[in-house]
């Protein structure tokens, strides 16, 4: 894959993830989704910061503290912290929602939004 | 700006430059471009690695050492290790090309293409 837009899945049963560069304290992933979500009970809670681009499609995440809902369609870019509990509680049922997703373990940052 | 695709400037004399996230080691820059090139003498010859993605436009990158050209179109992506000299020498002149950077100073990387 040397396009971000390319190999999405024919037949889609769960999320697809594909690396695309790994360094120390770095990873960039393309995730692919179509109508799915996080597993219904339960939190995502990552040791990294992850940086996310929705390239394609929409998705709705779900955070933790306050009950924040944050929908993301193309183009938008959001900031989550490691240990900010949230989950994807929706994503377009109608075509590929392809997500860019960079991980990084370093504590301090500062994030444009 | 919270959308990769806003603020897209109205009248760009140069390219332009924003930062969405800077961390230890780590930056990521949305770079804007529109017929724009690297100087043209001298080359780019970086500290860090760069992972970059173009997602709308196209540009085209010389490399040094075997004068190869690189050209990128919506959604592909290419990584630069640091210090392979290289330069722009062309981007879409009808249309604003929207680069996605992301700058790190790891020694270490794998890179999937």
């Amino acid at each position: 894959m040397k396009n971000i837009f390319s190999d999405l899945p024919l037949d889609l049963k769960n999320e697809q993830f594909a690396e695309l560069l790994r360094a120390k304290n770095i990873r960039i992933e393309r995730i692919v989704s179509k109508g799915h979500t996080s597993p219904k009970t339960g939190w995502y809670d990552q040791e990294e910061n992850e940086w996310v681009l929705v390239l394609q499609g929409a998705g709705t995440i779900l955070f933790a503290e306050n009950n924040q809902r944050v929908t993301l369609q193309q183009g938008d870019f959001f900031h989550i912290p490691a240990h900010a509990k949230h989950k994807v509680v929706w994503t377009d049922p109608e075509e590929f929602t392809v997500w860019l997703a960079m991980y990084y373990s370093v504590e301090d940052f500062s994030a444009s939004e």
